[in-house]
């Protein structure tokens, strides 16, 4: 089904947050086989927003709404509601109980400020009487439309638990097959990419197939998508043209759909039962941070040195003070030592160190900035690999914790 | 002068990658006076392309287009503007130069699919005679359309050098003043905030007045706009409300515009000339992450123990075994153990540790998911602080990560 979504918040408006909750509205609703036309950020102007409601309205089979739902006086979502649609604030005290159980052991002031969230455009229906937060929605001109708070995670829980699943009963127009999968690569240009599938991006027959190419830096994404009424031919066209894709994108692609590189990682190490330790520098941590934003990384992660200083290189990896003096430490035979050094006090299988100048400063004529020296000591062998990346700081601290992750993954498949 | 924002491309609408394109652009844009009153996501489609830049056309002053400017097939904002604006794609042999001596060692497989960079709509103007990017502007009923790469860096860098200047030409309206700033808080509830703040959102005669709470978790933003003819009346009203904001937000206000935690914490080392360690188990380097992200840290941090496992917590911090074997890894007395180990190892004058549950598992009915203890050893003196945050994983990593660096700036504080 089409559907559109429309964000409200002068915080979006004037860029001070980005807009995440409408990205993942639409990566779950793309899942789920909608199609979302088009995403509407507007401030918050009671004005403004019933105008975008109509337009979505007019062009869309449902419509998500997200933000301007809360106690504070700038919200004004629910006016912008009763106003555009004409439909009268009504009092909800089943909604408004709920609030106050939540809300128990709040002062008395606040408890009065969020009595504004029990009144709702009439026809409301509250999506979910258990949840917490804040979110209904009601049907105009035989169009669901909802309504969610703006906060992320409150967002994504209603979403999840309450919108998706009244929009399957909606779904009953066009009754397509869709398959889609991501290609997940770090290490190809776009072009590239591009020049590798171009070849497969015509429909086939009554087939619809869309190829799309995504960089997200630093790394390169590709989606495809079949379509079509003919369950079984979808199946045939997809599977064809996923080999196909496979084989051509070759050792860069790393992951598919929602696979990170630290979680492709993770679980190869857990797979081959494999420890690791690393030694940071320039990084400053990153690669560590996303090794563990993986749950139960503990299992495979040892742990870490951000050795930043000199000092812990030298006390904590036991790197020599004279391959400091000679080759100093944005060099190979540091970068050498810190991985022995970490291997050797993490008692790791495996230990990755980084070691360069992330910038604007520290750079030199011979070392300039991007700069960076990586080793890997896996205990029958130390290699080192040096780069020079380009860019601003969290651009080559991106691109180094990327590169190190994966080095790891081409060791792990390598190793077999 | 108002405008308006439209971000192309499936990946947008398809919710695989988060628009912060826009979010940049709206904030340099609302810095420099003008006012984003709708930002418009749509997909690769040149129907819905055209029909987004008309309607666009019609509400506002200026139009800025984001993305599908690439040389991939599947980038269409061109075709879309010949299209729709009835302008001919015309061939831009300057353009073309740049892109081949940009290109001067690719294959020439890449360099045809480049060729597709040259050709835009007629009246188009390079925006940038020395970028590499794609980028370029038109006017169409006397409007400025601009169109600028979907890549955030490179988006970026047009709109700093080559937009905002040009703007400025076009800004000839309505000549208000307005003063604005954002305050950055940790560790007050949103409604709370607006309850100290709610007597403060009236007009004051001619000037408009807007106070804006944006819950950015883990952290609360309030911005504050006045708007008017009268300069200096806008300038008093301005530093008057000002005043009252920063007394009734008290030491929970960490920061203004700009500044994020991990700044304001290393500015505040640094001129204290004080030198900091970290010992991190649960958060896994993030915060380390967070303070080498700004640029010079290496003038205040020496570096973090990422201690995943017991044995590197013994190995590296010296925590003794009988506290791992009588009180666990998380307990306040293994964390004032890393507080030390970290401080004596990197010879810092303060050192942080985080020990906890970031879950989903690991939890126990004593010490469930979200159970975090911190310890700063000053060396004066160790103090131990226990949480119990709540949420997911990430949830518990950034809130244990924002507590720790609000701890060292309050450290700060305190100490003068």
């Amino acid at each position: 089904v089409r559907g559109e979504i429309i964000a409200i918040g002068d915080e979006l408006t004037c860029g001070r947050v980005v807009n995440t909750t409408s990205a993942y509205a639409a990566a779950r609703l793309t899942a789920a086989g909608h199609e979302v036309i088009a995403i509407t950020t507007v401030g918050d102007d009671v004005d403004r927003i019933g105008r975008a409601l109509l337009a979505a309205l007019d062009r869309s089979e449902f419509v998500i709404v997200t933000g301007g739902l809360g106690a504070t006086t700038d919200d004004l979502t629910n006016k912008a509601v009763i106003h555009t649609l004409k439909r009268p604030a009504t009092f909800y005290p089943e909604i408004f109980r709920k609030i106050q159980e939540y809300a128990a052991t709040a002062g008395p002031e606040v408890r009065l400020s969020l009595e504004k969230l029990a009144w709702l455009p009439k026809g409301a229906h509250a999506l979910h009487t258990e949840a917490k937060s804040a979110g209904y929605f009601l049907v105009q001109d035989g169009k669901p439309v909802f309504f969610l708070p703006g906060v992320p995670h409150e967002m994504k829980e209603l979403l999840d638990e309450a919108v998706l699943a009244r929009l399957e009963v909606w779904d009953g127009a066009d009754q397509k097959t869709v398959r889609s999968r991501l290609y997940r690569l770090f290490g190809l240009a776009e072009t590239e990419v591009n020049r590798r599938l171009r070849q497969f991006e015509q429909g086939k027959g009554d087939l619809e197939v869309k190829i799309g190419y995504y960089p997200v830096f630093p790394e390169v994404h590709v989606s495809l998508s079949v379509a079509g009424v003919d369950q079984d031919a979808v199946e045939e066209v997809f599977l064809a043209l996923d080999r196909e894709i496979v084989s051509r994108l070759g050792e860069d692609l790393y992951g598919f759909d929602e696979e990170t590189l630290e979680l492709v990682v993770g679980r190869g190490l857990k797979d081959a039962g494999c420890t690791l330790a690393l030694a940071e520098s320039c990084t400053g941590g990153g690669i560590s941070a996303r090794i563990t934003s993986v749950p139960g990384s503990s299992d495979y992660f040892l742990g870490g040195i951000v050795a930043y200083s000199n000092s812990l290189k030298q006390e904590l990896l036991q790197v020599a003070p004279p391959i400091l003096e000679t080759h100093g430490a944005v060099s190979a035979a540091c970068a050498r030592a810190m991985a022995q050094g970490a291997r050797a006090a993490a008692k790791a299988d495996l230990a990755l160190s980084v070691t360069g100048i992330a910038g604007p400063g520290g750079g030199t004529p011979e070392k300039p900035v991007g700069t960076v020296f990586m080793a890997m000591d896996d205990g029958a062998d130390v290699r080192d690999f040096s780069f020079r990346f380009t860019g601003e700081r969290w651009q080559v601290q991106a691109m180094a914790s990327a590169t190190a992750l994966d080095l790891i993954r081409k060791w792990l498949v390598t190793r077999g």
